[in-house]
């Protein structure tokens, strides 16, 4: 019988689960435009009101990988690890893991996207590196990740239009924020781009697409059980984003944050994260590798002996970067200014979105699809909530060269924070690790 | 502040109420074009799943008479009353309704549609009367309005263009079956053209929209609301359609059963609806009326006199037809052939909407927009549920002028009744009369 949109509305409408071959012939006349947006907006809708089983959100999330290409990552030996995060502020995990599994012998692939809204992109922190190139061809991207043992850039090809062209839609008709949806989202770039495994970093908190710790452990668990029902072994480690990660936001500034914690130090909360993500990666990658303190010590290993970071060294190097840029990541920006705080007291709570368009506002992010990223912009951060703030000390420092932004980016700031009398409770920045079983 | 579609999405989608101006920005920006498609059909669906308030429903309503042209009867003395029927098969009340109100005194202006699908429409079955133009002018209409004392024609001129457009979305979006949405649109159209009183005929049953007397309830509920709130007294008559109304299902077969009402005899079912419906468009239209009895006597009076068909006969004269047509109303087809039941019994349902597609199959109807009817097809029922069935008399008759539609018709008809051993219930064409004050 042929499958029409209508019937399939209706079904969906009723509450009913639709089923591979109905989700299928969707998402490929979607995509090849037989299906026009109207009807599939009204899908859309139908689909946030009534959700989808965890069959049908992995039939969706397996048609769309298969919408366009698919990197093959088969040529590369070994088990292929992913990482994915919901996006955040000051996350600039990437940098230090992929090295990292790199020095570990776990092969990772990467494709990372571009900062937009007041969330950073993995690809503009790596373009601050002078000489870096992101876009690189399928070949290219695959003789680095041969040669260096990981790989991170912008996508090389197309991977799964079908979202896309999806995701578009869903955020002009008020359909984002549907956990199927989501998830389907993101496993379906993932399971496009190649990896046998996935660990996702699902933030949560004030700078976070998820507000809440029950949301963000409603998306993980979602997209764990798709990863089991579409045979990739997945993670997910809640993190903490009522506040920005690390001291360091803005592009430059970040790569130094990052290239501190592969020399072994760096701000305690960001090496925090970064050792948990990795331990989740090694640990569902290496077979050997089957507790989390072996795991752990092996990641420290790495970053002591300097073979994290001559992994990241390697790959600067491969993609036409200045290495010796690493020795000391810092561009310098004309003007810079000191944030105090409002109030005397103690930092409680961050509007951390607000941090992230602070940054924005100075150069370090876009606001439109093609405006100009500029490295050097960015805020560092000089306190963290639970910390005692008085009008003496500023809390950050804005920098940029662009010396007309800062009035607004230092009230952004400024009033991102609220302060009070009472010491809030810490909340640490790995709030919960959930793996493949642990969840319902 | 600006309206915006996607937030009045968001607040839809939420369950929360959208304001007066929020529904007319949304109306207006959706007929002109600056809302897309596929946002308005995610608002579709926000709203099938979440509902309306019956004042957003008004707003809507009230939105859409406004969206174009509404006719203005002003320069016809008294309380204009309308009349809509939801729509079913063999559903001429129209044609008697009109003349006997206008014999009355009361004045009607009515504008008819054309039948598609199972469905038949006024200006299908008037157009078979030799002669009968329905496409007039307004000038026209006004003009036959005021000399014959009511009028039946097609549209004149565009009339809630906002909700033609909505319609076309809802149909390919699956939000047509809301209750909100239909009574809205049904609404804004008679408001727009420029009535003071409407009565609905809401049907229900198996060749009707709503099938079971509680959604039509509801529907015609919620209507009465709508009038009550937009100022235009409103009262219903839920009646059924579990089996075509009356005994004739075709164009001029229509009118010739039509005219035996307006000569004082009629089917028994078709003239106790047209009476009901007559009674509610009296009481509602003329103050000095009130009470049911002296509205049926003085109905039954311009039926025994002549007087209502005389309108009719007026009528048609005005509209360039052939009024000695109506003498003897007969268009001989060149085939025709008995119905035999499939079993003996009793007649214990009916897919009416089966029996409506049959004679549409005939010619009596169309399947798409620009199908040409013959005036001359149909069927003749001989037999009502309830009565007992032989194999030797035939339950119908079918007419056309293509033979090769017979044996589908046939097969239609035979396949749509379900013959029993025990005589069912009978069930009175009247299923309730609901009037301001009445629902809930």
């Amino acid at each position: 019988m042929e499958i029409r949109i209508n019937d399939l509305i209706e079904k969906k409408k009723r509450g009913e689960a639709l089923g591979k071959e109905e989700i299928d012939v969707m998402v490929r006349d979607y995509t090849a435009g037989a299906i026009p947006d109207y009807q599939m907006s009204a899908m859309l809708m139908a689909i946030w009101f009534q959700g989808m089983t965890d069959e049908e959100t992995t039939y969706l999330t397996l048609a769309m990988a298969d919408s366009g290409d698919r990197l093959d990552l088969s040529s590369i030996p070994g088990i292929k690890v992913d990482k994915h995060s919901t996006g955040g502020v000051g996350d600039k995990t990437t940098l230090v893991l992929t090295p990292v599994l790199a020095a570990l012998g776990v092969p990772v692939a990467k494709m990372s996207g571009r900062g937009l809204g007041f969330t950073g992109g993995t690809v503009d922190k790596l373009e601050s590196i002078p000489g870096v190139r992101s876009e690189l061809s399928e070949e290219e991207f695959l003789r680095v990740l041969g040669e260096v043992g990981f790989v991170d850039a912008a996508q090389t090809k197309e991977l799964a239009p079908a979202d896309k062209k999806l995701y578009a839609l869903r955020d002009v008709t008020g359909t984002v924020d549907s956990i199927p949806l989501i998830a389907s989202s993101i496993m379906s770039k993932k399971i496009a781009s190649g990896a046998d495994r996935i660990v996702l970093d699902v933030k949560c908190g004030s700078g976070a697409f998820m507000g809440t710790l029950d949301s963000a452990k409603e998306l993980a668990e979602q997209m764990i059980r798709i990863g089991r029902l579409a045979g990739r072994k997945t993670a997910a480690v809640i993190s903490d984003m009522d506040q920005p990660l690390g001291r360091m936001v803005g592009n430059s500034m970040e790569v130094e944050e990052a290239v501190e914690v592969l020399k072994g130090g760096g701000e305690e909360r960001f090496r925090t994260l970064c050792m948990a993500l990795a331990v989740e990666m090694l640990q569902l990658s290496d077979r050997r590798c089957d507790n989390e303190d072996e795991a752990r010590s092996r990641i420290e290993a790495v970053l002591k002996d300097g073979s994290a970071l001559g992994k990241f060294r390697d790959f600067v190097r491969a993609v036409g970067g200045d290495a010796n840029f690493l020795d000391d990541p810092v561009i310098p920006a004309k003007y810079k200014k000191d944030v105090y705080p409002v109030a005397e007291g103690y930092l409680t709570s961050c509007n951390t979105a607000q941090v992230g368009l602070a940054a924005s506002r100075l150069g370090a992010g876009r606001s439109k699809k093609d405006d100009v990223i500029d490295p050097a912009a960015g805020i560092c951060i000089l306190a963290k909530l639970g910390d005692r703030v008085s009008l003496e000390s500023p809390i950050a420092v804005l920098y940029t060269n662009k010396e007309e932004t800062l009035p607004e980016a230092e009230s952004l700031l400024r009033e991102a924070y609220i302060i009070s009398d009472e010491k809030p409770e810490e909340k640490p920045v790995v709030l919960e690790v959930i793996r493949e079983g642990s969840g319902k």
